[in-house]
């Protein structure tokens, strides 16, 4: 078995497990970093760890076109590569083809797309995206999916559950590593209807675990937990449940509230990189001169490197700087702070105090 | 006494001694990293323990600049500011002013010049200087000087090394703190007459030590080394003595050779920031493609946190991505090089070896 979920607890709907990985041990609910190019950005391993990060992300897209999934094989797969040995999860590429390259012809078939880099032509299918996925080696690698985008007419994305759908079935014939283990993905944009029909066609496919697709894509927050409220229902309590692409500190907590296991985002590493930190209290700008002569950690309480090293007007004074150990320590701070929210949420999972928790966090969160 | 200076061994010219400062002790000959805006391009204080760092030296005017030498000084200066407790040098601006910014007017009162960073105007004299310099409060502060440019007349050099010996009084008689030391400047260009007076004229003045400016200018090695074989001999046996703006490993053995002490330049983290590596063949190029596909590290016996963990290939990929990881890595490795060849050179010294050390390096070196 390459993967193992103990649901350990729950509180509401919130739930606290063990996933049990082909590289490690993972305790949920769980906010994974984004390590796209096969690193997390200005990050090394190390602190990965010291943060508090016990699987990443990256990204099939990025690591298809530069290096080549042939080289991450040939150096031994993504944690010999990157010198990372706890879990990794591959996405599908799915959501960056429809994002970041220019999306040339979409069938049944695939996906033909112009690489962001050079321009060059591409085509994924569910097959060459398995190939590639395997080749990476994550502990857990996505089905490539059709995400829609937001706004979108029933008709469209009901034809890109469609595709969804079909790809899953050929994504599952095709995966063959035991080492690793393959998740469908629920689509459905906004509409019950369709989500739920995705969630129960998925569901019958008997995948190990479900990513939650095509949230988070610009809709209203309210639209994305009205989601959520009626299509976790409809997913398996006994697989882990992953909303995909989702990582403000309010939405890891009010996704959690709706029985989510795990998470990812760029958002804490690349708000660190304008300078933005996340508190308790919400988000400090810290190039802002108001720290300039700011003497205290970014956050009292926090045992970050970051916090227990450096003031608000040193870090201030290295992005004014443009000096990469500015954002060095924006980006420490930030991906400790959701590690630990995560940990602190898991806790009052497990001492059924979870909805207390989740009061005292909005009474002091400020958007 | 804020600087004791013990002379261990010697060995030929080259000199093992133990530096003795404020913030603790140095052990020489001593490389020291440049941390122009109060940080070491890329690395936490951590890391610059970790590759053997023992002092770092801090610009005066990047910091009189950004963020100015108040707010340094209202952090509790510049060890507290960026969280660096061991031993720091800072220079004097002089050769900033005379290459980075915009000199407008040189007079016998001083330098005034526009900022590289906004244009503004400002004049640095010696009591200016040494009110930021002690503003900072490094273990060591050097004196405002004058550093002619590569080419140079005779009359000019002469010029600028009658207002470096002015400033050097001007700088004594203002400078107060007791748990700083004041180092004097041997100028004199490429001349050898006037390099030998101006090291008779500073010696007089009996600083605690001394550095040898206005070299590694732009003139080809050879005339460095003739312009070092002739006025290390001029300076006190039992002072330091630091070749300013020297990094290359080729111009450290060189100048260990001719008796000196303390070094520092730019030029391993500037190059690791394009991607160049410092080894005992000389340099590898890493974004080049002939690293694609190598799996070894940069220098298989290095014991450096990049060739401990990291192929070539991987940091190859990294640089190619434009990642901050690629560029932390290299910047580990090249101080780490250079720490641990300064570590080598002294205790060859120690067992009298080091012409055959030298010797061996060169068999191996290529420019």
């Amino acid at each position: 078995m390459c993967l193992q979920f103990e649901l350990e607890h729950t509180d509401g709907a919130a739930r606290a497990a063990t996933l049990t990985l082909t590289h490690g041990v993972v305790k949920t609910p769980v906010f994974m970093p984004v390590g796209t190019c096969a690193t997390v950005k200005t990050m090394s391993p190390d602190e990965l760890k010291e943060v508090g990060a016990q699987i990443i992300l990256s990204n099939t897209y990025h690591l298809y076109l530069r290096p080549g999934h042939d080289l991450v094989a040939e150096a031994g797969g993504l944690h010999s590569f990157m010198n990372w040995d706890r879990p990794i999860l591959t996405d599908s590429g799915g959501f960056q083809i429809f994002s970041l390259a220019e999306l040339r012809k979409l069938t049944e078939e695939g996906a033909q797309f112009a690489s962001h880099i050079d321009g060059s032509r591409h085509l994924f299918t569910p097959e060459k995206v398995m190939e590639i996925e395997q080749a990476l080696g994550a502990d857990i690698a996505m089905c490539f999916d059709e995400c829609s985008p937001y706004p979108a007419e029933f008709a469209r994305v009901q034809q890109a559950d469609a595709h969804t759908l079909h790809w899953a079935a050929r994504c599952q014939a095709v995966h063959q590593r035991r080492d690793q283990a393959l998740f469908g993905i629920v689509q459905g944009g906004l509409f019950r209807e369709l989500r739920e029909k995705s969630a129960r066609d998925l569901v019958k496919m008997d995948f190990p675990g479900y990513g939650i697709g095509g949230l988070s894509v610009g809709e209203p927050k309210e639209m994305m937990y009205e989601a959520l409220d009626y299509t976790t229902p409809l997913m398996p309590v006994d697989k882990p449940r992953y909303l995909m692409g989702v990582g403000s500190p309010d939405c890891l907590v009010e996704g959690v509230a709706r029985g989510v296991d795990m998470f990812d985002c760029v958002l804490p590493t690349r708000i660190a990189r304008n300078g933005t930190v996340m508190t308790p209290d919400g988000k400090l700008v810290l190039r802002n001169a108001e720290y300039a002569h700011d003497f205290r950690p970014i956050q009292e309480d926090c045992g970050c490197y970051a916090c227990r090293n450096f003031s608000r007007a040193y870090i201030r004074h290295l992005l004014k700087a443009d000096e990469i150990l500015g954002i060095r320590l924006t980006t420490i701070h930030n991906l400790y702070y959701l590690c630990h929210l995560m940990a602190e949420i898991r806790a009052a999972i497990f001492a059924d105090c979870f909805q207390d928790f989740r009061r005292q966090f909005w009474d002091r969160y400020k958007m």
